[in-house]
């Protein structure tokens, strides 16, 4: 039986290209090397600014919650914070309005050559995506493979597809060769890096 | 010569219901003893989860934003962050989407009884709102009253009039009476207790 992904391309599995590390995608050559060791947290950042000073979008990185236990105040001087903890987010990171449209997204990086595991990502983030998806917004993913320095934008239902299959007892992870067939690949530029608004005119 | 509000309300000056705490505004009776000691921020997360349980829309307040200096790890237990300090948010305290919609406010209240200290604004968020307008997102402020237990939106486009009377030399707040001929006014309620996203289409 023919397996179609939530885009309508079939689905085609490959036994190799995933399990192993020898698999050789198309290596992108040419990057500047002054993004060489910027996360992509940084390289967001900058592409959000980016886009803030150009009047492009709004698009911005929400602080990480913590849970705050105990604050000193001395004299004279700012609030210091003496006990906090991490929290886990109850939504994505990215959020903001580009065009009247709601942007929603999440954005992840992995050092597999072959395959995105979806242990980065929590349950109640794929759940989130799914509202905003029913309010009309536009989820995705950002992925970064950062030894082929490759970027793929996979929209909230590729993903949702790939969450469902995990938990409904199969594999844990994305082949490359998934990615590849379900998701828009971002070329990175110079400026800005990660221009990854064009293709959301593709959804 | 007739000043209009953006609204194309128009502007009555009043002499004296701003400068004194003599003026006795509508007090809204019956509101349930249960909410009296809540901030404005607990009673609009409640309204947003209320929003999300019921599938009405997706916003969040976003966390407040810390400049992490020094976290500690201790073994077998979670990071703990023991130095830390507040730092002034960039963009409003909240955001989401509503019907394919981009919303974006900022909530304050005010002890005042007869006016709305613009003091509470920081000119990065009045930017913040300025660019979510731009890109056709629906950027407000809600304001409550604690005294009166009355609860205000005003459209960005309002508060910008307000705002840059006072960066042009005019008075640093907003009269309850020129927020009630530029705003749009939330009846507290039981469940959710600030029902604003109706008001919403008014604008």
């Amino acid at each position: 039986m023919a397996i179609n992904y939530p885009n309508g391309k079939k689905f085609v599995p490959s036994k190799n290209s995933a399990t192993k590390e020898t698999g050789t995608p198309k290596k992108k050559k040419d990057f500047s090397f002054s993004n060489r060791g910027k996360t992509l947290e940084d390289e967001l950042n900058e592409t959000n600014d980016y886009y803030l000073q150009l009047g492009l979008a709004v698009i911005h990185k929400k602080p990480v919650p913590l849970q705050i236990v105990k604050v000193e105040y001395p004299s004279r001087s700012a609030a210091v914070i003496r006990e906090a903890y991490f929290q886990a987010p109850s939504t994505t990171d990215y959020n903001g309005v580009w065009n009247g449209r709601y942007i929603d997204f999440e954005a992840k990086e992995t050092e597999n050559k072959t395959s995105f595991p979806l242990k980065n990502i929590h349950d109640h983030q794929i759940h989130h995506m799914s509202q905003v998806v029913k309010q009309a917004g536009t989820a995705f993913m950002i992925i970064r493979f950062s030894s082929w320095q490759r970027y793929f934008i996979m929209p909230f239902k590729e993903l949702e597809f790939f969450w469902n299959r995990m938990i409904t007892g199969g594999r844990k992870s994305v082949t490359l060769q998934e990615i590849e067939e379900t998701s828009f690949e971002i070329i990175p530029g110079a400026f800005p890096r990660i221009n990854y608004l064009p293709l959301l005119k593709k959804f």
